[in-house]
């Protein structure tokens, strides 16, 4: 039966024929074989099925608790999670010297993805223990690493990021927590901190001993006062529970009740209510924005890819449901027994939707994931360029296309009998976390495009214009071809307009801009999966791959033109709409 | 403090200014003046804040629960139930002689929209009843309307709708409720109903002693058989209490579970599990269907009219978040204090996006309101065109506008502390229930642009045809009445193609043509309130709409282009997609 994970044919089209995971250089240790990648994926696949997906719905029902010992999450949750580390996934993609495999991001993403389709909250813990340990293992010393850094590696410890702050969300700049310096002992630079930490995913459980804060503060200068900005955040590392066995100085003030996502106890954090919690710096003073973000480039992947898998699923479902509902007749049929849901016009239209929604988005997902193993000035450079799309664009399309899996189901996909209700209320999280869809805007409009003297982009134009070669010669997706350059050569001329756009107007249009250019990229990628299906349209699977992306050609990618004559037009509708007129 | 309710002016503008409420010919007694329009409009805003909004939150995280008793609601449902009846709001529609104001629909349906927008699921009960009531005193006997509407009209007992059951949603022919008829009484032909009905809200509680369900139901013919379809269906009153005391033979199978209206009990009914339920027939013989519709066009515009409401609040909680809460600097700005949200160009652009589509969306419900009150023959072609937009497009647009304002209010916004979270749980059922987006498609493009002569089609164009040539007088809006005209044309040149195209084709891409006519509707109707709001463009409330207005021609408006392409393309992307390929 179709749970809704990525299908084994599914997994080997992305990993394999499209993105020939086996011919990565190999990160440590010999190369990889396709049949060493399908033992994992295998294993993963697994995993999410027996350990991961059957708590999916326990885990939105019984929300984590809090009482005076802390809080509580679900047995079920740990028990997963030692499954997870008893086979070595949280190890999985760090070096052998770290007791990992050093697979490449590629294979660990393929992997993360069946258990984010299984069950995202549980997921969530795991997938911030490993940014957690990864960063500690990238920026902190030897001994920091012994302590913090392989616990969480062997899924012993679990980590969490603390970022923002209840007046401090998506302006890091202005955290308030203090680290005041005290002395320095065998973990490093030693510091009291004090202050609130907001939307803390595993802030506190009883899922591990220990849990390994990575907290953003500040530290005070000679005149006691906190630098402005971002430039004064440096980075530190908090655990729950110190060496000596003491408990830090970390307090749960309270759970967040979230509309999903609700299997991830998600706290805030008070530090430093009786005298400050220790912590010892990563790295130089000062650094801590740049360090978190070389994580959080992956970390918004991960948070693309999430959205993706929770389409994907819903999009499995719904065609589950569809091949066995049976509703109504065709348009111009009376009598006879009512047809199968997946028999009528408008939802096939839903199906292919979600399909060209959910697969596109896994799609651009795993690409970028085969930028970081690129590793590469190039790759560096175009992933810097689609980071902020694959942040987004799964988020928000996703979304939709959990909307629509609702939509095939009926009046039932609206009821919490049916996980796509489910899936739903936990994709909604997707367009905030890791960045706001409006973020990732200015990013990729201010930094990425009008910034970087274009070098992702001309790396962009350079890869969508061999897709475009290779499409035009093949009959069957010439027209194609020709569409994706025409939709390239409008976005290049839109930015050379916010190119001569004075000052801050250029950015006002941001999301939009994000919005056409997150449909071309998808365009172009599914244009790329189509160069492979193409070789064997008769079967069923190819002929589907070439469906979603015809559609995606035919119903999507032209409503770029609409999006960029309006970012082009430089409208000030929004920007100089006075408050008052509200 | 803005509590999202229709603002006062607001009101004024869509009611009085606009749509002129006074100037309608009288029901029954005496016409309305503006003020007793107004006094009707203010006990609305005050009901729906005084009884309704106080337990929006709570009824949702205390749904109704089932015991042997039945269902039982929250306390305060029941209280504002009863404040409700009070005040003489059930009756406000009906005529003198059922002891009603006789209030033309386009008055009953503003003070209807301040309920929903305070609390839809309470709402819920009361609009149900409603249309029960109205629907037996415009098929039943006397005798009926003083057994059964008259109880409901004075607020005493509540009634229900009860049409799908779990093998029949869109499709009502399906259905296998079985009436036997069991000879005649006071009450007029009786039956002895058994089956089982999916989705009844309201179908039982505690809030009154008795609840009148209208139920639809076939009757066997000579040869014991349910007769095929449609045709063959009925409507019967089936009251929980027989008029003896004794209780009817209807029994609650269970619950249903929702994401949202938790409020509204929601229940699986089966009829007749100890012999069968009684019932009496409203009205002839296979009448069942026509009946319901005739109300169900009222229902549609009401559920058009929540959702809109359900986005306007949102909108209106955005603005105060927007305006009280600081994050961030605007770009290429360093250092100083944190901005208000409402400084950034892309909150901007977000309140204004939640404004077109939430006002717009009541405008929509509104002018078809007034429609049913013009009681023409144009009118009600008119109407008849209008309804699946008006029931569509707010449904759809007010989802995406409830979604933004989640994303307005950041984390915050997803967790179940602000409202905006509850708001978008419970607009997601508007596109569900009383027929999807799908079936109101199927109805516009088949029966009513298709079909019919294109008589409502006809009539449209002669409405947009004034807007525009009023528009193109007025310099600032003057570019707007191209726009539209030009949408118009491409309208009608799509239409022209279906005409043409054979068969079932036509209707394969539905969905796509109503997204794009309800786009269109819509426009026309932003640019017929700019008409009215460019008199005074200093006002900032004016000068708003005018916003409003400027921000659909150039953001939305342009998107019929695409849609209307591809329906012109008549492609089988999806209608030809095999099931096997998904």
């Amino acid at each position: 039966m179709d749970d809704g994970l990525l299908t084994t044919r599914d997994m080997a089209f992305l990993v394999h024929d499209w993105l020939d995971a086996a011919s990565l250089p190999p990160r440590g240790g010999e190369a990889l074989s396709r049949e060493s990648v399908d033992s994992v994926l295998e294993l993963a696949e697994q995993g999410a099925r027996d350990w991961f997906l059957p708590h999916y719905r326990e885990a939105d029902r019984h929300e984590p608790t809090l009482d005076e010992a802390g809080v509580h999450v679900l047995p079920a949750v740990r028990e997963a999670l030692r499954r997870y580390a008893e086979v070595g996934l949280f190890s999985a993609g760090f070096p052998p010297e770290l007791g990992g495999m050093a697979l490449p991001y590629l294979v660990q993403s393929a992997l993360f993805a069946q258990f984010a389709a299984a069950n995202i909250a549980t997921a969530g813990y795991a997938m911030l223990t490993i940014a957690n340990a990864r960063l500690i293992a990238t920026f902190g010393s030897a001994a920091q690493v012994d302590a913090y850094a392989r616990p969480q590696i062997e899924g012993r410890w679990l980590g969490t990021m603390c970022l923002s702050e209840p007046q401090a969300g998506s302006s890091l700049g202005d955290i308030r927590t203090r680290a005041e310096p005290e002395g320095e002992d065998d973990l490093g630079a030693r510091y009291r901190l004090v202050g609130n930490k907001m939307w803390i995913s595993g802030g506190d459980h009883d899922i591990t001993e220990n849990i390994v804060h990575l907290v953003l503060a500040k530290v005070p200068g000679v005149d006691g006062a906190l630098p402005e900005g971002s430039k004064g955040i440096s980075l530190f590392i908090v655990p729950k529970v110190l060496p000596d066995g003491r408990r830090n100085d970390v307090a749960v003030a309270g759970l967040n009740h979230k509309m999903g996502y609700r299997g991830t106890a998600n706290c805030l954090l008070n530090f430093g209510e009786r005298g400050g919690a220790i912590g010892w710096r990563v790295g130089e003073l000062g650094q801590g924005l740049p360090q978190m973000f070389q994580m959080m480039n992956e970390a918004r992947i991960g948070v693309g890819l999430g959205a993706a898998m929770l389409a994907y699923r819903g999009f499995r479902l719904s065609v589950r449901y569809a091949r066995e509902r049976r509703q109504g007749r065709l348009p111009g049929v009376r009598g006879g027994a009512p047809v199968l849901l997946v028999k009528h016009p408008d939802v096939r239209r839903m199906l292919l939707e979600q399909k060209a929604y959910a697969e596109g988005a896994v799609a651009l997902c795993l690409y970028c994931a085969r930028l970081v193993d690129e590793e590469s000035a190039e790759s560096r450079s175009l992933l810097a360029l689609l980071t902020p799309v694959a942040k987004t664009w799964p988020s928000e399309f996703g979304l939709a296309a959990s909307d629509t899996a609702i939509q095939v189901h009926g009046g039932y996909g609206y009821t919490r009998d049916f996980d796509v209700e489910q899936l739903y209320r936990d994709n909604r999280l997707n367009p905030i976390h890791e960045g706001t869809t409006g973020i990732q805007a200015l990013d990729l409009l201010g930094r990425k495009v009008l910034r970087d003297q274009g070098s992702g982009l001309a790396i962009a134009g350079a890869r969508i214009a061999s897709v475009r070669d290779r499409a035009a010669a093949v009959p069957a997706l010439a027209a194609h071809a020709v569409a994706l350059d025409a939709a390239w050569a409008q976005t290049l001329a839109t930015i050379a307009v916010l190119e001569r756009t004075p000052g801050a107007c250029a950015f006002d249009n941001a999301t939009p801009f994000l919005r056409a250019f997150g449909h071309l990229v998808v365009a172009w990628l599914w244009l790329d999966q189509a160069l492979v299906a193409v070789r064997d349209p008769a079967d069923p699977f190819c002929a589907g791959k070439l469906r979603a992306c015809r559609y995606f050609f035919e119903c999507e990618l032209p409503k770029i033109a609409v999006w960029l004559a309006f970012v082009a037009s430089c409208s000030d509708v929004a920007a100089a709409a006075d408050p008052e007129t509200f």
